[in-house]
């Protein structure tokens, strides 16, 4: 049994490369960053990086490859995108047409790939601040909701902020803010605090993307800008071709969560 | 006497669209935003917007117009780039070739134009927490140095960071890193503190831009990446046009210092 949590990410990329890992990153090279994943063709690259330049909240970005190139310079020098990603899935005019583990039959000379921050990295920081975290210690995925909150728009890509969603007992609420305000690049301080409504949450309890989450007496829901966004995104603005990687099989990077701290 | 530090942005934006304010901007309306300004065509936006994103110390991103457009929509609806600013730089290849008070004559529907997070902000959040800044005492330009910290390169665009320096006496040094850390908009934390040799500063006397900040006994120098960086970085990389405000001829904003910070 490999020793995941504690592999390094080059070591972990490289069994994800070669098809031996092929399952959620969660949990993986603890303490180390894990990223969502964007590629888009170079005539939409523009208008994406705009995007997320003007959505800092949900679509914070920490590299961008260059023309062609599927290394990652800052976050993983040597590590391919083409392969070293357990799952993606292909997005052509807004339809997922396909999910896959390897990239190498869909490659082009003029892609353009996006890392952007994940919510590992700033769930890792509740933790560490004795903050609970119900969807890991239930053990599903975290619940996403389609708001009514719109993007800041920017050429082709337009639509609606997703978030995710953790309920915090009222004596913690403070705390969650502080710890979770020390990382902009990873989401940062929460979007919304309570009533779901009030962002057009209808039905806490159904959830567009992952698991709902049991909220006890006491606690309130806290909501994030997420990285599904930019999936969401997609759908609504129909773009010729994006791959992303597909939800909770993540990019690991290997700078660590706390190198991302402002603070 | 007008009273320039207590009118609002929008006032004193009309006054400088009219060439009735002519002069550099720092002090006046107090607690808002002041920003750095560079424009470029669009075949040269993606290059630059990259090489931002990932300079994010030196060059943070506060807003950006949609092609030919001169509206900067999050930091000032309804206000002029092409007039707005008091004073303008024209760059041709890298060569400064002009000095304008508007931009009318030098428009073109192919621009965009990119407003930075200038020191003005970080300052105003060191005076707020008792810290002095020694060129606003004195009365003088902040001293400013190439070093020999390199860029991350984007596209056309390379070369060296560009900081400002503030000698900061001893026991207020941490202060000063919290202080500027909650805003990473407008450079955020210092790069560098203490000996200027390290970061390839030859000569403390003599600053490549500004006038030079006398260091007392029992102070420091501390060095924050600088918003004159893409000037330099004009100057190195030679791209066919890059339009920029004057040093110390700023865009005011209308959101507050305080709106940028991350906790």
């Amino acid at each position: 049994m490999l020793d995941l949590a504690n592999m390094t990410p080059k070591e972990v990329r490289a069994l994800i490369g070669k098809n031996e890992i092929n399952k959620p990153t969660s949990g993986m090279c603890k303490g180390h960053i894990q990223a969502n994943l964007v590629i888009v063709p170079k005539n939409l690259a523009y208008d994406f990086l705009l995007f997320a330049q003007r959505n800092p909240k949900s679509c914070p970005i920490l590299d961008v490859t260059d023309v062609g190139s599927s290394e990652p310079r800052l976050m993983a020098k040597g590590a391919d995108l083409k392969s070293d990603v357990p799952m993606y899935r292909i997005y052509e005019f807004g339809e997922l047409v396909a999910e896959v583990s390897d990239l190498t039959d869909y490659w082009r000379e003029d892609l353009v790939c996006f890392l952007l921050g994940c919510s590992f990295s700033f769930e890792s920081a509740m933790l560490n601040a004795s903050i609970p975290v119900r969807h890991i210690e239930d053990n599903h995925n975290v619940p996403m909701y389609i708001t009514n909150i719109e993007t800041e728009p920017a050429g082709q890509f337009h639509g609606k902020m997703v978030v995710s969603m953790r309920p915090i007992p009222y004596p913690l609420i403070t705390r969650a803010v502080q710890a979770t305000s020390r990382f902009p690049q990873v989401h940062g301080a929460p979007i919304h605090i309570g009533d779901p409504s009030v962002i057009g949450i209808t039905d806490i309890h159904s959830p567009d993307f992952g698991d709902a989450s049991l909220i006890k007496e006491g606690e309130v829901p806290v909501f994030w800008a997420c990285g599904v966004t930019p999936q969401s995104i997609a759908m609504t603005s129909k773009p010729e071709l994006m791959i992303t990687h597909s939800p909770g099989y993540m990019f690991i990077c290997d700078p660590k969560d706390e190198d991302l701290a402002v603070l």
